[in-house]
């Protein structure tokens, strides 16, 4: 890992019959316009800019005898990207994407500038940690033709989610559209796989496709949380990259980023960028957990090599940042799902749309054809989980959607206050059902919202002793906090509060905040949330 | 002006030696996979998706005799966009990226979809009304190079206002660096400019570039506005073009596009998206006032063809958008520009950069010879117009991003109680605003919901005091009501419940329900509702 940004290059002096060109002349030009976009000569009274600014080359090695090809390193001064994404692909390939006869082949990033980046928050373990899937590639279905109804798609999921797929994901095609909304598809999808998850045991994650314009994408990926949804779909290339890289970082959810619009990058081994960067490299800095790319074989053109040299760029070490899913797309069948086995290894994402649909009364038995036959290929690498060790999509989601309307018989009007602050046909609960996040001696009465009221907001009264405390935790639901009982502290962001018997207080969203008791009685409060929520991160 | 979406292609069947292809075959596969993305015979037996889904084959002209080259037209439903920028870029070139013989050459956008855009802000005339400039073309000096602090940016800032640039635009890689910071640079270079224009008269504005991440962009835009800055310089590839357009729509300022990035759509002619079509119409679309591209003879590639066709795609008739300013860059000298003038006519904008900056010592002087020759050379064409007629920049777009946020100052994280049952800066009000249900002796104090938290429910205090009552009235909403002083009585329907401190009770819908007071003391209690409700109506 060096101090300075190396780039790559593969440099053709001789593009389109051009005349040549002296290659370090050539070089030069691209150090400059790269940075201080000035040729030799213009300012560099200032010595410090030529120096401390303009690239550096580092190295020319010929490719062939005839000086018809070149590789180069130029090394940027990592203070020129300002650590940010944006002037990262700037100074990557900017206005040199002018040039005719420049390919980026190459990064190698300092560390100064990738400590400014989180990469993948979930990354390739801790995808298999949600789905509790090990040793073998998963399977991910599309859903797709655009055009069909929120209905007839979700119908479609849950045939994947019996068949067995790991993810089902939105073709990228799908978004708010006038004739299929996005909350309807989101919701009824979301359903239908929660549903089948019930039958199967599995834990099938669907990815909804999130792409819109920037004042809508952010309520997007929220009531996606709110329904459970822990990973989305999205294309870097149409909303903007740092978009994404933001809400990487905000959400803290699985991203799989399709390759949409980049295609001109690669369509000529003489310019654009190396696939293994961009779509490899550059996409894991943003923070892909998974990228999607054509597969050698399927119906565009990236080779055998590229996919792979593709997929050891987003698996392969990269400072701190965790390793990224290659998602191959395309040109896969059952026949050569072998030799897919053999070239990407157990750690890959087999993304399939046309092979799980050609025969439409039966998907889930494609489905479940294409996972019998990837489990058995990797039969000998698979270890084998137990449920219980899942750590399973937000548990109280999922029951919400099981239960509504059930218990309605537990809807009282009136739950009298019992002198021991509990409260008539409301029993005391676990704080919560999993001990992911640590908390300490506390416990939750339901009082409203999850009897069947049809609220669209929950009242919960928690209790916590001496010494307790709960999860500190993040969300991007909101809680309203109401000390009833004792006195407590308050911990939001950078804030502490003293909490006494009807105070009121308000977490914003994604705020990191904890609730602790220090006294020597017992603390209480009413906590009201949206009944529709998120599941709380780490802060 | 069609109501449809008709996207014209020019497509090379035997591209690189590839065995050619059916022209009609091809077409319909791209038809195909920028729409539903499935093969013929996927799902068709849902006609409403061939008809009214997949693009439509409207026109093929073969180019040449040898069925070598086609001119091909797809007419897609508007609908499939959902009329945001990001999915029409996705239809427009998303996954034909990937295939190496298609060109987009021209758009045609039906005013449905038009509608949605705001297009630019200012356009040609409202930049002329803000410099008092008509009948010439636009002289824009380029702050450079990267590396120089920012006292002697301004101090270049200042020759150039001085010498009479019209604007004065930072170089594209001038972003927030820790060599020299973004609020440094912008308010120096700002207050140059603004010292120069106090002496020459003129109204030179400054474009500072607010490429930055998602979470500081907004930032950067709004210091500049603070400083009186009216234009920024912005590279919608850097940073997403959806991105632009929101900040343009938001903050109504001068947008300056800088192609960064984008030069692999134009490296082949056989292949990309025509520079008309994406720093043309689609740049003009996202809301670019002026767009830079590579001049004809310059340092990169446009041919004067391809330079005439972008001018036109930003100047032309383009449903009710206004026209946009060419700005053609690199190439131009003192001794050419005549060319240019005869090119380009009056409305563009020369962008130059080192023709201005050769002698660093006689910056001046070369922006006033630039300015002079073209002056001169469109003599003929200038109308007079007096700096009093200037409509400046709208300062109330600038009051109001000062204020923004200003809702949220009203939002507590905490509001700590008050022994008389009141709470720190949550005021009591008026139970009702009007009297069209009776009630008596009741308050009402609003603690969430109100000051702009953002949940779904309200949280509200009433206190209602002896002999006093609420409406007896009923509602779709729910109640839910928590006592916290004294002692009440609830009536639901036939039910009647005592409320007293920490009893909780529930209101269904549509139940007529009334609370009341006939101890002799004050009664007090919590009621949550849904933020969004309806009115009450009579019990």
């Amino acid at each position: 890992m060096s101090t300075s940004i190396d780039i790559t290059y593969e440099i053709t002096p001789h593009h389109r019959g051009q005349q040549g060109q002296d290659i370090e002349k050539l070089l030069r030009e691209i150090a400059l316009e790269q940075t201080v976009e000035v040729p030799d000569g213009f300012f560099f009274d200032q010595p410090d800019i030529n120096t401390r600014i303009v690239a550096i080359i580092k190295d020319i090695v010929p490719l062939d005898k005839a000086g018809g090809r070149y590789r180069c390193i130029l090394s940027y001064n990592p203070e020129v990207t300002a650590y940010q994404l944006p002037q990262f692909l700037n100074v990557l390939f900017g206005n040199i994407s002018f040039m005719d006869n420049v390919r980026v082949v190459g990064i190698d990033l300092s560390n100064d500038f990738l400590r400014a980046f989180n990469g993948p928050v979930y990354g390739i373990e801790g995808i298999r940690k949600v789905l509790g899937v090990y040793g073998r590639p998963l399977l991910c279905a599309v859903l797709k033709p655009m055009g069909l109804s929120a209905a007839a798609l979700a119908q479609m999921a849950s045939e994947f989610a019996l068949g067995g797929a790991d993810i089902i994901k939105d073709d990228h095609g799908l978004v708010d559209h006038p004739f299929c909304s996005y909350e309807g598809r989101v919701s009824l999808c979301q359903q239908a796989v929660v549903a089948a998850n019930a039958k199967t045991g599995h834990n099938t994650l669907y990815f909804p496709n999130i792409v819109d314009s920037v004042e809508k994408i952010d309520g997007r990926i929220q009531f996606a949380l709110r329904h459970g949804v822990s990973g989305v779909l999205i294309a870097p290339y149409l909303v903007g990259l740092d978009t994404v890289r933001y809400l990487a970082s905000v959400y803290r959810i699985i991203i799989m980023a399709h390759p949409a619009l980049t295609g001109a990058y690669f369509h000529d081994p003489d310019h654009g960028i190396r696939p293994s960067v961009l779509l490899g490299s550059v996409f894991r800095l943003m923070g892909a957990d998974i990228s999607i790319f054509p597969n050698a074989g399927g119906r565009f053109n990236f080779t055998p090599e590229e996919c792979l040299s593709l997929s050891h760029s987003l698996r392969g070490s990269f400072s701190q940042l965790k390793a990224a899913f290659p998602a191959p797309a395309g040109g896969m069948k059952l026949d050569n799902l072998h030799e897919m086995a053999s070239m990407y290894g157990a750690d890959a994402v087999y993304t399939i749309g046309g092979s799980l649909l050609k025969d439409a009364s039966d998907i889930r038995k494609s489905t479940e054809a294409f996972l019998e036959k990837i489990t058995a290929l990797f039969s000998h690498t698979q270890r084998q989980v137990s449920i219980t060790q899942v750590v399973n999509q937000s548990s109280c989601d999922i029951h919400v959607i099981e239960s509504a309307g059930g218990l309605f018989e537990d809807v009282f009007e009136h739950m009298p206050f019992c002198a021991d602050f509990s409260w008539t046909g409301r029993p005391p609960r676990l704080y919560k059902d999993d001990d992911s996040l640590p908390f300490r001696h506390i416990t939750r009465h339901e009082l409203i919202g999850r009897y069947g009221e049809g609220t669209r907001f929950d009242v919960r009264y928690f209790q916590i002793e001496p010494g307790g405390y709960s999860s500190f935790e993040r969300h991007v639901h909101i809680h309203v906090i109401i000390c009833i009982r004792g006195e407590g502290i308050l911990i939001i962001g950078d804030n502490r509060y003293a909490l006494r018997p009807f105070d009121v207080a308000y977490v914003p969203p994604l705020k990191p905040h904890q609730l602790s008791n220090g006294s020597s009685a017992p603390f209480g409060f009413f906590c009201i949330v949206d009944h529709k929520r998120d599941k709380p991160f780490p802060a």
